[in-house]
């Protein structure tokens, strides 16, 4: 099979980078190592910068976003029993929307698939040959060997996936900080009272909650990294939520059916060399975010952007003057953004071995974005996404 | 002998309080464990905040402060090869002001002596008695047991001090970070030159250069915590100093006789215990900031102009309830100070097992700092120092 673009990956940096190089006339194909099931179903983050709500819409993908996405008008910051909410709209009525990660990769392959563009679920990529000249992507489905020649390969396949092991020297620019703790993610059919939401410090460790819609909550639970899912019930789980959420402000948290569980170790990433001859690297491939700011989907959507315009004047005008940028300039938001999640880590985590005073360090954060004009700046900057560089 | 207020200690905290009181028509004895000579010879920190140059000012000891203090218009910092300057200028004109601590001790202990206001060097503290009630200094004086009966005891001894020591339970109330280095402080007979004054993030530690005078530099190098000043020549020193703060930046320092060395390990520490009975906490001797935020004295000063008031409230208007709020009333103060030194030392140093990525996160800090309006402001309002909280 040949093709203009090959993207490795359908979440939503491939998805939307196959979308926008569609607005462009740029034929992809887009292979994908899970299922078609696996991939809409897999719970993964939901606040969304207004960039991103603005890219979704500018390609016709937001039709659905419009109408479910909840504005997030604050955020409740909580720690030693005070509440504390911080306003979120930034100039311009910038602010963020709450709309599942899982829905927009289903929105992206809905319409992909009613458009009748080619996307390939169950395709394991084994090699990307020839990168720096004629790509092949060499993959397997449904047990049988397959090739995809490319004039570019678009790597968006997340921290795990193959092919930033294709880029030269990967290890030699890549920066990495593991955090001693995992958290464990929820989906529970529950409404999510105003009274519980929000992003909590608590001596038991972060808890947070938040909404995914009228009638479901995600929640999350600072946990051991060698954490086992297993070992807790359900009623376990609700009661250590309530433990640093609810009791200790006097209130209760809405319990109900807990229909998806993970655990994610915490981790900041980030891998410089993002280009390699007619490869480049997008989202999660070259960096990872720790949860804690809700970044990892915002950034990989800036990439995309930025990435897209590169492919478009290399391939329609054959100039590579963008593509050669792309990484510096991708980098000066990515730089900022996991260093912004990793402080939102730093602040609300127990660490192994913290003291009284590192406990109080904490403190005096959260008093400073809480109470003082600057620091409400500060966060609300921060939370509300870095302008994306331009070419 | 008698007085109403014995003061233990006659660093700045000391001195400035009996210096208030004697304007309040209130007697004082200050007690100093050191001889004259070594209080008036002992430098410290020399960046001082417009509160504490307006504090003195308002006692009548800035005379020679107002001749010889710089302005400190801007603070320079400098990282992986390039110097960036944040002007330093607040609200209502407010800025920093270059005047060494040691000739504020001098400044106040000439007034003090040309007063005939009791002033006892080589005074060792032995105990303080009947703290609840009636208190009473037990001190060592020229080799005999002396007593000094009081209606208050203000201990201003420093972190070291013995005064902390009758706090019921200070431990308890404690709180402390030891940084894995020290400071390695050094006076020359050079000028300053502006090419090279600021503070540097180098990848072989820490540097600072700032001016005491026309041609006076006050120099620091990160060191590690059990460094032996015998260990480097003056030669050496200015290399090292070349290395850090000159050379990559394609400057040259002045290099000049150094005429002070001393070796200071980096140390956050809050008591919160300030009062008991008749006996209170300022200065030092209940807070200890590691020096990268230049704090230290202007903390003192501030405990003093709250200590002060309670002090008159209580023994002229027998009225002890600003005795009771002071602890609070500090702290809301002490401990975003203390924070914002810590800041400054996790920024600007190397810490034993730091990794690439843990370097980048601090470059990360010193670009908001220095390139960011929101940035520059949290820089600004931090080094020109919160307001003191009032009763």
């Amino acid at each position: 099979m040949k093709t203009q673009v090959g993207i490795i990956g359908a979440g939503p940096a491939g998805l939307l980078l196959g979308r926008i190089l569609q607005a462009h006339g740029i034929d992809a194909v887009v292979v994908e190592r899970r299922s078609r099931d696996y991939v809409l179903k897999r719970i993964r983050a939901g606040v969304l910068e207004q960039g991103t709500v603005d890219t979704l819409r500018k390609y016709g993908v937001a039709e659905r976003l419009d109408r479910e996405g909840l504005p997030h008008a604050d955020m409740k910051l909580f720690w030693k029993g005070e509440r504390h909410s911080i306003p979120m709209t930034g100039e311009g009525g910038r602010r963020m929307t709450t709309y599942g990660q899982n829905k927009i990769v289903e929105d992206l392959v809905l319409r992909r698939e009613a458009d009748g563009l080619p996307l390939i679920f169950d395709a394991e990529v084994k090699a990307i040959e020839n990168v720096t000249d004629r790509p092949v992507i060499h993959y397997d489905h449904n047990g049988e060997a397959q090739t995809l020649e490319c004039d570019f390969v678009a790597g968006c396949d997340g921290f795990w996936g193959v092919s930033r092991k294709h880029m030269p020297d990967a290890d030699a620019h890549s920066f990495e900080k593991v955090f001693p703790f995992s958290w464990f993610g929820l989906l529970a059919e529950a409404k999510t009272s105003t009274e519980t939401r929000g992003f909590c410090h608590s001596e038991r460790g972060l808890a947070v909650s938040s909404s995914r819609g009228p009638d479901v909550s995600r929640l999350y639970l600072q946990v051991p990294p060698d954490f086992d899912m297993a070992s807790m019930s359900d009623d376990q789980i609700w009661d250590e939520l309530s433990l640093r959420l609810a009791n200790q402000y006097g209130k209760t948290l809405n319990r109900g059916p807990i229909i998806d569980k993970a655990v994610v170790r915490l981790r900041g990433f980030i891998c410089e060399k993002m280009v390699h001859g007619r490869l480049a690297l997008a989202g999660d491939a070259c960096h990872t975010v720790p949860p804690s700011g809700a970044k990892g989907l915002n950034l990989a959507v800036g990439d995309v952007r930025l990435l897209s315009e590169a492919i478009v004047s290399l391939l329609q005008e054959n100039d590579d003057s963008k593509l050669a940028r792309y990484p510096d300039l991708a980098l000066q938001r990515i730089w900022p953004t996991v260093h912004w999640s990793c402080t939102m880590s730093d602040v609300f985590h127990i660490f192994p071995g913290q003291t009284a005073f590192d406990t109080r360090r904490q403190y005096e954060v959260l008093n400073f974005w809480a109470y003082d004009e600057t620091g409400q700046r500060v966060f609300r900057e921060n939370m509300l996404g870095r302008p994306l560089p331009q070419y």
